[in-house]
């Protein structure tokens, strides 16, 4: 497996494999893998006959007060755990020379970018989408994977894909959760054993309207409320939105009339996670 | 040589001729062929095996007021011209065909974008680099061929190449004129014979600041009055600005320690045109 910092490094590897004919996949990550990692790496493995990670805490999706200088980090394990599933290449910039200084130019959807966690983190998905298509541009991969988790990095990067007629084929794959139901993610490292117990009622409280969504319930406002009273069960959870939302327009629907993303954001304690599930009547 | 109108078939004759190993260039235009035009094509022919020049008049870089609906068109006779130089495709999307319904993915320069026209032209160039993107993605050309009439144009395509790491060659062809001087450009379309007269006079002020370095005057502001003091012999042509600049960050420069970039905008008439000059101790 090559580790590749320099981007110059890295496009002469994917033009030298572009020459061949071989397909790339990409899998954009920011380090500190977890099972949901490896389920990205596995499906992108199968897809391509040269699989590049990328692994780069991205300060521009970062905002002010946010924990870009505490996002957990640990690049050894990731390039073992990339090295047991086949990666080919793990390209791990630093951020002098992925936004050198004087760095002016970004990658902005102005619409579903500022609905949902768009309204408490602002800038952030300007900041995903520009590192996305910037990884497009140098590592040119003929698939992405991405984790389903982050529902609404998905529509974003998906629409960002069609606008801007990136001929890459964007995979999703569905969230990764540990044995209590808490959805994957790097940040739960930041969680007390207390608050992960009670992070468990983020999952509970989806499943749940899932199942009032087969028993016949259609009302939007109706299903929020039940998700809202079942995480106020919790005194360490604060729910920042809960919301029902068409996945592809992220517009806000008032019946489940079709498929349907239910998305929330919450506090627990001082951690904030993010989790989703479709529902259909 | 082949109309592609569909975004989809342009990226299927891209892939086709990638996969032969075969090397693309790029001529985006907005049609209205004139010389300047047709250089651009000859310089880009050398240096491809398939050349596809674009023409498609992008709303995005029009303002509201601007001429957007006026912009002089004559698809038929640069469809002739384009194949006369030996053009293997013409690619000419519709509006909708490039920017559907509900649009909204932009890539924007953030800091030069606002000096020099961007300070008259507020979105002009997030116009120009979400189009010039969004064709580099769709036909992914080795090298794109832009002039040099547009000076701050270049500077801002040549930094988003960089800072996005676009693996494109991006070539510069020098400004060519009428044989009065006027710079080539499709908007001398719009000048009256009188007007066309006095707008030489444009070009005439940047030889005579030229001449003025040469001289051994090295003060900045000096050169900008002796050129806004040329144009105000012509009672048609208002300036907008004249600025000296340095070429790739466009910040004013005091005094021409360096290569210089002289730039001005003027109306001549209705008419807003744009010239430049270096200039070198």
């Amino acid at each position: 497996m090559r580790i590749i910092t320099a981007i110059k490094e890295m496009q002469s590897y994917v033009k030298h494999n572009y020459r061949r004919g071989r397909k790339i996949a990409l899998v954009p990550t920011m380090g500190y893998f977890h099972d949901g990692h490896v389920m990205l790496i596995r499906e992108a493995r199968k897809l391509c006959d040269r699989l590049v990670v990328s692994i780069f805490v991205n300060p521009l999706q970062f905002g002010r007060g946010e924990d870009f200088a505490t996002y957990p980090r640990d690049m050894k394990r990731d390039l073992d755990l990339a090295k047991e599933e086949g990666t080919n290449v793990v390209f791990a910039p630093t951020a002098d020379e992925f936004y050198p200084p004087g760095y002016s130019t970004f990658v902005d959807e102005e619409k579903i970018s500022k609905k949902l966690c768009g309204g408490f983190r602002p800038g952030h998905f300007k900041g995903v989408t520009t590192v996305v298509a910037k990884l497009f541009n140098i590592i040119r991969p003929h698939t992405a994977v991405f984790g389903q988790k982050d529902a609404q990095q998905v529509a974003i990067i998906k629409k960002m894909v069609r606008e801007l007629s990136y001929p890459i084929h964007i995979i999703v794959i569905q969230t990764i959760r540990e044995k209590n139901g808490l959805a994957c993610s790097s940040r739960n490292e930041y969680l007390t054993v207390h608050e992960r117990k009670d992070a468990a009622l983020l999952y509970a409280s989806l499943q749940k309207a899932q199942d009032m969504v087969k028993a016949g319930v259609r009302d939007a406002g109706k299903i929020a409320e039940s998700i809202r009273a079942h995480l106020a069960s919790s005194p360490v959870i604060k729910p920042e939105y809960v919301e029902l939302v068409n996945p592809n327009t992220l517009e806000r629907v008032s019946q489940i009339g079709e498929r349907t993303l239910i998305a929330l954001a919450a506090h627990v304690g001082m951690t904030r996670l993010i989790d989703n599930i479709f529902v259909e009547p």
